[in-house]
């Protein structure tokens, strides 16, 4: 490194740029630079799942007076324990249990910096030399970066979606081995849009009993369900196998932006304390960024006092989006969806190349789609999955239709004549 | 791992729980958990840098209605871009630029999770296998932790007390190899509660220059001065040395529980730039959490509107208890301050173990203190200097004269008759 004759000792890990090259942020902001900035239409996103720009998806307004009354309180400025403050761990503990056969208790419960301090935090624990998770296929990228920086192999098994995306167990059976710590489950799934039933919840857990790992429960999206199939927590198997339960308001409250989860030992039998893996939380948690005190302090006020309304009213709107993106993508001939999805904000379409003249892959198609048509879409490969899209249908109905109308115009542009 | 007769295949990383033991608030952890709870006295808590506790400290109102508004506005629920947003990025670099020779751009600023996360962030970007960082001894306990946490190998130069906690500079040139990335200078000083001079900085920054290493300067006590050196930013000698300038408004404005802060390129030539620091940096910020959206947006307000009064009222009241500190300690024969502070929040004192009866060193002394009196003072093992006392002084004065009264009534009777 020189600056003029002198010379620099310091490099950048450079393995930083690249980890973070693949993660959902990372393509995002490849396909906004690739906007046709001459495009005078609205920007219309499809490629990520927070819609708290649109009115109607507006958050509660119960939960922005308890932030206001936190703040103006004055007793919220400090410092908050590197767990969290005890009645906002009380609080989610209690929501939680309102679906569970046992009790959590406050010790059992972490606050993080939404979802995804909890991801990192999981990863950061379960890494050591030689381990390795089994991450679903078609996931969240997000996974493999931290695992990847943790030096934590990951290995992949199939969602299949034939079978409304349900994990391919044999293939989870097939990967483990005495170095597999853990697998990782996402319901409602991202980027799927699936909900998996009770009897496939159980059998995920008995197997991971027994192959003797833990099961990561991604369920950022947990209640955000609008077909047949209800939400049912993966702790609810506590008992058959222990379960670290990752969550947030992000997504049901729609406030991504306030940053505010948890980790939670779904484990009545205490057996991620007993193997220090609690223990390691707390050690990981002291050398961490926290959550807002303030922001938990309004917790219990936020899950207390939300309206049944606010949540039926978001679920309505998320029906009547899916059901536009499903009939939508049918009138598109090069792209196919297997699965109507019942929750989360997503669903998966394959792209059928041979019907398009002139695009090589998913990525090709999205930037193009950017360009072309001021719509981003998110490709496949940034879930894990080679020329398929993951469409975001979680925005305002009417912009929605609009989008995938944009879309149509661009495939039907784009054909093989 | 066994549970009755199952096995399970997991384990957690326990380097955590061990590199967390070594932060101020695993110390703070362990001396709370040592109070006696029969003790119906007022705990007087001297042992950490966060007075928003004590009504004289509370932040201004204008912080807390820029944030009220910020979340009225429902403008802000989304997702930050993760480097920041713009608008609170140009008012950090605003803001900076007010004390600085050159203009640093919006470009140049990362928002960060408070300064915790900005030593995070520089800690993880600089390691790289064989590299090596100089940290002061005093120092603050979170760069070993995070350093241990990277695998990047820490270095200790000493603070001298006797020059009023300057950095020495031979011990940094003895200690610096070709790969040696970055020496910390914490300034105003935690723990030392040392103001460096234009002079002194300055040739910390030709120090550095001759070692082609660059420094990164953690003023998250900036403008906290009230004795008769000015605070003068590292980065005004950026164009001598690359800088990276971490700081929060966590103390300035007595609001740590926010969870704001930055991380700023102080590096008018691009060397950060150009070597890929920077990059990196970004890199780091796409697989790491960010703050709070809406507090990101309420950043131009609180930097316009906060009065000069608030500022000039907060040190008036942090001088008069520094003054307080240093008067009482003087009338305890087994503790001495070498220099009396000048900002920050905190003082250094040396315990003389030869004049007490039963307590074996630093530790002991702030267990049995904690116990007997209900006092929270950090023993110096806690920031890198054994049998050395910090007392944090920014609390409200009758209670910082309370405590250091009850810890002359400890002094006395466990001295050597």
């Amino acid at each position: 490194m020189e600056n003029g004759s002198k010379k620099w000792g310091f490099q950048a890990n450079k393995s930083l740029s690249t980890a973070s090259a693949v993660t959902v942020r990372g393509v995002l902001n490849v396909l906004l630079d690739n906007l046709n900035k001459e495009d005078t239409r609205q920007l219309i996103p499809l490629a990520h799942g927070d819609p708290s720009a649109f009115p109607c998806f507006r958050t509660t307004t119960v939960a922005d007076e308890a932030v206001v009354d936190a703040v103006r309180s004055a007793k919220y400025n400090h410092y908050a324990p590197t767990v969290g403050l005890l009645p906002a761990r009380r609080s989610v503990a209690d929501y939680l249990n309102r679906d569970l056969p046992y009790k959590l208790s406050p010790d059992d419960v972490f606050l993080t910096l939404g979802c995804t301090q909890a991801i990192e935090i999981t990863i950061t624990v379960l890494a050591r030399p030689g381990a390795n998770i089994l991450l679903p296929r078609p996931g969240f990228p997000y996974y493999e970066a931290r695992a990847a920086h943790s030096h934590l192999e990951a290995r992949h098994f199939d969602l299949i979606p034939e079978k409304g995306w349900e994990v391919d167990l044999d293939a989870v059976e097939a990967l483990a081995d005495e170095n597999t710590v853990a697998m990782v489950v996402i319901n409602p799934g991202n980027p799927c849009g699936s909900v998996y039933s009770y009897q496939h919840l159980q059998k995920i857990a008995e197997t991971a009993r027994k192959l003797g790992i833990m099961v990561i429960a991604d369920e950022v999206y947990g209640h955000l369900t609008f077909g047949n199939s209800p939400f049912v927590p993966m702790g609810v198997f506590g008992s058959i196998v222990p379960v670290l339960t990752l969550g947030s308001i992000s997504k049901r409250w729609i406030v991504p932006g306030w940053r505010i989860g948890w980790l939670v030992a779904s484990d009545p039998n205490g057996i991620l304390q007993e193997s220090g893996v609690v223990e390691s939380i707390k050690g990981c948690l002291n050398i961490s960024s926290d959550p807002v005190t303030f922001i938990q302090a309004a917790i219990p006020q936020i899950f207390e006092k939300t309206k049944e309304d606010f949540f039926s009213k978001t679920i309505n709107i998320m029906r009547e989006a899916a059901d536009i993106c499903y009939e939508k993508t049918k009138e598109i001939p090069c792209v196919t969806c297997p699965h109507k999805p019942d929750g989360s904000m997503f669903a998966m379409v394959k792209l059928n190349l041979s019907l398009l003249e002139d695009i090589s892959d998913d990525m090709d198609f999205c930037l193009k789609l950017a360009r072309e048509e001021s719509v981003t879409i998110l490709p496949g490969v940034a879930v894990g999955l080679k020329n398929w899209l993951r469409i975001t249908f979680s925005i305002e109905p009417q912009s929605l239709e609009q989008g995938l109308d944009r879309m149509k115009a661009f495939c039907q542009r784009h054909s093989r004549k």
